[in-house]
């Protein structure tokens, strides 16, 4: 309802799965999504600004990075998804790191921003000795398992 | 980008501008929408489950009122924004509004949904003698005119 739906699925495939390339978003698409589609919201997220795309060099791929106003989508996601695992059907892994998120709060997302800033953009953590966010999201999600 | 514009913003109009008809839907619409637009989102979201229409009486017109599936859309539209103050154009009015919402944090937040609760589905708030949220957006958003 609130999204095109590919365009979030892609979007939260870079966020929440931590992949960069085009062939791992498509191998690995939960959805099952089509090449064609995945190309086509790559290309929109990034006309958007949300994601720059590094020019391949030979013989290597072409990898996606957050911007700093695609890591700022986040608390639109975590927003969405708590909507979702309130109204729609959702599976028990998916809603596990969902709660994860919804407990942990504001400084939580924060944190998972803080993350995705030092792997995507290279900005040191300011806290680099506190506990990873997207570590308490891996343990929830496979406490579900 | 995160959303069918239209379908948003009807369900803002809805929510932010306390709007339940059709004709001032139409006729205070900022974005100008169409007769034709309009009518197809509403029917949109009846489907999704977040507004339902109530049958017109002779002589009277159909009353749109919020789900509570859809007053809970509200965190995702202030997360959205307050992505949208951060990274694009806006008004100084929606600005001031929207600046009230995200300092009143998530508590204020609620206090709206107590609100549109109490509008849209008589339920009565929790908290009648409090301050109403509402008012306090109306000055953030007069005090900028």
């Amino acid at each position: 309802m609130l999204g095109d739906p590919w365009t979030l699925v892609v979007l939260r495939d870079v966020v929440f799965g931590g992949r960069r390339h085009f062939r791992e978003l498509l191998a690995q698409s939960e959805e099952g999504i089509a090449s064609n589609v995945l190309a086509s919201r790559l290309k929109a997220l990034v006309a958007a600004g949300l994601l720059t795309r590094d020019d391949a060099r030979r013989g290597q791929r072409a990898r996606y990075s957050l911007t700093e106003a695609g890591i700022q989508t986040l608390p639109v996601l975590v927003a969405l998804g708590a909507w979702g695992r309130a109204h729609l059907a959702t599976t028990p892994l998916l809603a596990a790191r969902q709660r994860a998120m919804e407990d942990g709060g504001p400084a939580f997302v924060e944190g998972l921003m803080n993350e995705l800033r030092e792997a995507h953009l290279g900005v040191p953590r300011p806290d680099p000795g506190a506990p990873r966010p997207s570590d308490a999201l891996r343990a929830a999600y496979e406490a579900a398992r």
